[in-house]
């Protein structure tokens, strides 16, 4: 790359003709006109996902009618996805399963935590999370602290350390955070939990398809996370959930549904919990977007083998840095003086595949104009206190390309420079997602 | 309708040429060969649900990424199609959502209810049901009881009068058993609940879509349902919950994620719930299997007005039960001697949308050469002792035929008569669902 202060157009294209993974965008729809930099929120959509889900419908459940539990394989999809969905994450086959969604998975492996710490370690009565997480982590943890008599402690990501003591029960983070795209170091974060004797439960929404993970490696104990943002299942796709081989069989969670039992076309009266992960289901599950989930999965394995040596999560997270990189440096070159702060952390090791941007003013607006201009990103509105608001860019390495981010930087400057952000139709808030 | 011992296949078809709904059955894909009597397990597919669901995902997803959370109304499908159901289960528009499944939503309805109770009645410690309730409501029911020290009292539907008494805190009940299709008179099976103060928890699984109800004129307390059986909203659709109103706001449930708070998007550390039903949401919904659930609820609504006077629910129960008395008119004078005995309850307000037989043997067996037929039934085995292996044969009045009940009852009888079910391949047991 030439230094930052010559960056071109022409070198970005460049770095596109030279990427290993360039041809897995072809999977992708996406829409002319459009540089979609929100995939850490909605990824974009397979083409697979036309013609598979299509199948499902037509022929699998028109045709098939309740036969396709068996004769297309309904009835393991929680399974089967949940074995793709280790093998990007650091699990083995087995451990995880594809279900419900992370906020119920949540509620799952934190009943399971607050049960196993209650055997073990009773005295222990917190949980300890980062005050900036994402919102719904932090209701589900307050409902089950309420409950059984637990203090939910909230604090700053700086203060984590200092709050990790014997009174700490779990410890209870996302992984990358979804304002500001700082990313733990799990492994790290991990053992000081363990060292106090408090357990790990992790939300993976903003990393898994997006960073490389060794939950199993990292001693992780509990893992949730999101089947529509990085690993692209489409809208309101079914979530996921991993438990260390060593919890798994200890205790089941109150959500026991007949999914989860040992038996379930059994119909005994009784709950028989069933072994390893399988115990986490509860429900039936919604089958039509399991199917699109799968080929979102499908997509990411994908880059497996593009480039030598690399399985696919290491390959897409040497890109994804690449192209958050590129954007930080275009930022910094292009658009200074126009009161934008870079969020986001600089090293490697603490950045998920975001960049996160604050401005004084004008934020809101600003990412209004630039999606009117067709550059999604999106809006996360601050608390008028510590937190900022944010505009964030979210580089999903399947299919953002450098030119992309060449792109969205000249539009950003755009708006700025001539101050289009600031006609009415920008300014006026609704409701946003 | 000619008496009993003299029915043909053409008594059955002038009743379907007089049939008021018969136009209904057009709505749906039923393959060639297959006479579908299991739509108590999962609905059969509108045709319009090809188009709607290749629409969410190749425009609302594909094209319309991000934005279609408010441009393609993603954000408030829990509501708009609970609204929908509430207008096929009597009651008003916003005390329904569409979301999760019901094992979820048991969960969440039956810790409010001992939340309420808790407030109310603590000295009240037992949640009765009934011991052939579907086993998924039993396991949640038990997990909840261990977790807040309730006890769960199992009795037969007979003994529940005289089970009610003033330690019970909750009945919770199925409205019609999915085994035997017997159906509990609601509004007499709650008062006498509420005659000793207990709470009435219904779940409308094997009804909605397939009888009348009047949740509210009824008074009954909380109720949950499934999207897949008689409302057609295909494999594993999400299912819905209700709560009186009196009570909606008393309370939130445990499951209090992001999507039942106050204002989502304001990502506030604390959860505040949202006033009404909207408190019972907890995460993102799976959009594209919401979108086929639109499609089913449609399907649905389209009986009415096609009998002056009556609503659709009430069109259809009447065709429900014609189809049923049918049936096992057609049982008794065809079938005598092979050992068939009815489950069923023969008065009509007994009765759900189903007609299931039991064999001293064999019943597994025949329903697979049924199936093997193109005649889809189900199997539920039974437990050895009190509980008979049964055959299960579900009338959906959208699309079944008087035709169709006779042609079912020409195959069993030449499947009892023949001794085909015998052969090896209908013997061997199966996975099935």
């Amino acid at each position: 790359m030439n230094p930052p202060e010559s960056i071109t157009l022409q070198d970005c294209q460049r770095q596109d003709a030279q990427d290993p993974l360039r041809h897995l965008r072809a999977q992708f729809v996406l829409p002319d006109g459009v540089i979609y930099l929100d995939g850490n929120s909605l990824g974009a959509m397979p083409h697979s996902a036309a013609a598979r889900v299509s199948n499902a419908v037509s022929q699998e459940w028109g045709q098939g009618l309740i036969r396709s539990w068996n004769t297309a394989g309904w009835a393991d999809l929680p399974q089967r996805l949940g074995d793709k969905i280790a093998s990007l994450i650091g699990a083995s086959p087995g451990t995880v399963v594809a279900t419900d969604s992370t906020s119920v998975n949540l509620f799952k492996v934190l009943s399971a935590a607050l049960h196993i710490n209650t055997q073990d370690a009773p005295a222990r009565r917190v949980v300890l999370s980062e005050r900036s997480n994402f919102p719904t982590d932090l209701y589900i943890a307050e409902a089950l602290c309420t409950q059984h008599g637990y203090r939910l402690l909230l604090v700053d990501a700086a203060e984590l350390d200092s709050s990790l003591n014997e009174e700490v029960a779990v410890l209870l983070l996302t992984h990358v955070n979804y304002r500001t795209g700082a990313m733990f170091d799990m492994a790290a974060v991990t053992a000081a939990a363990h060292r106090v004797g408090a357990l790990a439960v992790w939300d993976l929404a903003h990393s898994a398809g997006a960073v490389e993970l060794k939950l199993e490696a990292d001693q992780a104990d509990f893992a949730v996370g999101c089947g529509y943002k990085f690993l692209n299942g489409g809208p309101g796709a079914p979530a996921f959930v991993w438990v260390h081989p060593k919890h798994v069989n200890r205790f089941w969670q109150p959500l026991a549904g007949w999914w989860g039992h040992a038996a379930p076309f059994a119909f005994t009266p009784e709950y028989r919990p069933a072994p390893g992960i399988a115990r986490y289901l509860c429900g039936t599950q919604p089958i039509l977007s399991m199917t699109a989930l799968d080929c979102g999965l499908d997509s990411v394995l994908a880059a497996a083998g593009a480039v030598a040596g690399q399985d696919a999560m290491a390959a897409l997270r040497h890109k994804s840095l690449a192209l958050t990189d590129l954007f930080i440096t275009l930022i910094n070159q292009r658009c200074a003086g126009h009161g934008l702060e870079l969020v986001t952390p600089l090293p490697h090791v603490q950045r998920g595949s975001q960049v996160s941007l604050s401005r004084s003013s004008g934020a809101y607006a600003i990412m209004q104009a630039l999606i009117a201009r067709g550059v999604i990103g999106d809006f996360r509105a601050g608390d008028g206190a510590a937190y900022p608001d944010i505009l964030r860019f979210g580089f999903t390495p399947l299919y953002c390309r450098y030119e992309d981010a060449w792109h969205a930087v000249e539009h950003l400057l755009q708006v700025l420079v001539s101050g289009e952000w600031q006609r009415p139709e920008f300014m006026r808030k609704h409701a946003v997602t």
